[in-house]
């Protein structure tokens, strides 16, 4: 018999039907013996209407207003859920973010949680109750309502896995689990039995879209082992558990991808100290997060440097170095879109020298230029041409023996049924 | 410079655009130096909406989750309303039930106000911000989310009128105010410009919608003077207050209309003591409201009465009594349905006699047959055919001398624009 946080994401209980298969899914775990946790999110579309209902009355919504809007979402799911649980003839509970104890800054769109009172969820789990709580919200200290932010729903299951002691936290989506690399990419993506969580956050972090980061940190911070797996079979799905756990058999777990990449340089900047802290306070200030820098060699005092962000900040931050140069002296700035992040991930690698060359020679023989390189510990990362990067995923993929065999001949998305 | 309570209702606050206009009325409120409190109930067919969602997953949900369930209405009209009033430049903050105070009995769907705590309100009053209300919903003092059932907007409103003592408390509705009658009857019905507490009560117990009785029974307890005005004009209404402030010019005030009576009468009853507790206790039970009680003279220790219940109770009505024959001995029981129960209601009456016996004529001139009369000091009701009930509302409403003089000759209902 297990303690046990199970989250069920918005498409998982996008209807009334798959309210009921969720109900029942959550009922044979319980029959099985397990004392069952469960997080849902808002259903399918209803976030997306209630933004559509604010943006009739208004451009900028009050962030306020906005969370006392949206956690409507989630409230609507688990009165739902519980109802569904109750109708099969099993006793359950719905707990709103405030009254199963989510304690968060007093901030709003994006808080963080501070701490949790579970006392009533471990009181529903004593007289033998499901209790389902609704993700992504919580409560401030002077009583206002919270979000999260984005993936809050996942955050709220792993911190309430931690709160309560639970054995591990299921993440139920519409995938089987985490796969090597995006499958719709590479046919013979493999699904991975079990990562660490520094991989997970570099694979979620680089565009995995199946766990949130903060998650996946809260995780590790808390040592709560998650299981990532699909809400429409009974599949084994993937472990997200610590280092010393996960079995090596392989030294690069997965291929990452992220094709919104644009690269911004800034030509022959007066080398003096503090010029770069200048650029990226800047930056940062605006809300524009920079990834991959590189610098260039010092030639008579002046250096290059270039810079990646996300394609949709390029005017932005253009615009954010065009105001800073009164106080930062430069030649010229340069910018190019149309680029894509391929990143190899696997915490293997530091102990397997030859790992990062072997990339640039796959990429280079696939004839495609790479404009920038950053690498740390357990991955590396390559900014190339979006328009090439599948054919470089798919040729990473294979040269690092992550096809699997029997894919790889039928060719089909076998892994994804 | 006065402090009070606006209430809009669900069709006040349909759309966007509704809830614009809403936003623009209260802000001219506040413009004119009040300080405003606002509730809102749900959006047009939120609830509905949010019903039929339950009822996909179960022919029988539970009132706690389904309280959980409802409560997100308001709690979406809060939020939007005060977006809507920000965008226009003015402060304004939402809050639901529980953080507005709203503290009930611990009963699921239609629990009882037992206390206000509007702490929150009052300070952000004093901050300079319209403050919004979630109507219909409240907190128990375990923390569980509360219902207080059908009308329950109203009743907040009024309730948190009395807790911050306003000066007074608006009910916007989609009618001009309480009218002598219902004005789809009869075309030259009046709009009332006063009329008292008790008379309130009588016409919102005999079916004018425009105001929950629960409400007006709180009002009354509280002292809080009501005005019913249209929120898509600015006449001036109906001021609902104590006896002593109405103007009496007229006798009776209002027609009222019930038109799903049915009458049940019990024939040759056994006429020992208890028995008419009996039966009545026995209705109780099953939920079962009954209205207008007539019993007739005793002949040789048996007596028939007579009682009405709503038409959709019948059924239900002749199963309880059919339940209880070995306890309670009588000859047969006969039943009735598609009558209707006509109302004279003025607080004037009781000290003006031939009111009663003036009705009576009425009806009898409209060649209709009386089946059954009750008499209160401010009403007087008489059961007949449902087909015939407008030609006698129409009659009577001209015999008191109720017709708009105007109205009598144009015949349009102009009173309703």
């Amino acid at each position: 018999m297990s303690l046990i946080v199970m989250k069920f994401g918005g498409s998982s209980v996008g209807t009334a039907e798959r309210i009921k298969k969720v109900a029942e899914r959550i009922i044979a775990s319980k029959e099985q013996g397990n004392r069952c946790v469960v997080v849902v999110s808002a259903m399918g579309d209803t976030t997306d209407e209630l933004i559509d209902l604010s943006n009739q009355l208004t451009d900028h919504p009050p962030a306020r207003e906005m969370d006392m809007l949206l956690t409507t979402g989630e409230q609507i799911s688990i009165a739902l859920l519980a109802m569904a649980i109750q109708s099969f003839g099993h006793e359950a509970v719905s707990y709103t973010g405030w009254q199963a104890g989510m304690i968060t800054e007093p901030v709003h769109a994006k808080a963080r949680i501070t701490d949790i009172r579970p006392d009533r969820v471990l009181a529903s789990l004593d007289q033998g109750k499901i209790v389902i709580v609704a993700g992504f919200q919580g409560i401030s200290g002077d009583g206002e309502i919270t979000t999260l932010g984005r993936g809050g729903s996942d955050t709220t299951a792993v911190a309430m896995a931690a709160a309560i002691h639970a054995d591990y936290c299921e993440i139920y989506t519409d995938v089987d689990g985490v796969y090597s690399t995006d499958p719709r990419i590479v046919k013979c993506a493999r699904k991975l039995d079990q990562i660490s969580y520094d991989e997970m956050l570099e694979l979620a972090n680089l565009g995995a879209a199946v766990l949130h980061p903060r998650a996946v940190e809260y995780a590790k911070h808390y040592d709560v082992q998650l299981v990532v797996r699909s809400s429409f079979n009974h599949n084994e799905g993937t472990q997200v558990k610590e280092e010393a756990e996960v079995e090596h058999g392989i030294v690069v777990k997965g291929i990452a991808l992220d094709k919104n990449v644009a690269r911004i340089s800034i030509l022959e900047v007066e080398d003096t100290p503090g010029i770069l802290a200048k650029v990226f306070t800047s930056l940062a200030k605006e809300g524009i997060n920079v990834d991959i820098i590189v610098q260039s060699g010092t030639l008579n005092g002046k250096a290059d440097f270039s810079f990646t962000v996300s394609s949709a900040d390029v005017g932005k931050a253009l615009q954010v170095i065009e105001n800073i140069r009164p106080e930062v002296s430069y030649r010229e700035v340069t910018s190019e879109a149309g680029l894509a992040k391929v990143s190899i991930v696997g915490a293997g690698m530091v102990s397997n020298p030859g790992v990062a060359a072997k990339m640039f020679e796959v990429i280079s023989g696939q004839n495609v230029n790479i404009q920038m390189v950053s690498t740390s510990d357990i991955k590396v990362s390559c900014v190339v041409a979006a328009d090439r990067a599948n054919d470089v995923i798919i040729a990473l993929h294979s040269a690092y023996g992550l096809d699997t065999s029997e894919q790889a001949f039928v060719g089909g998305p076998k892994e994804r049924r």
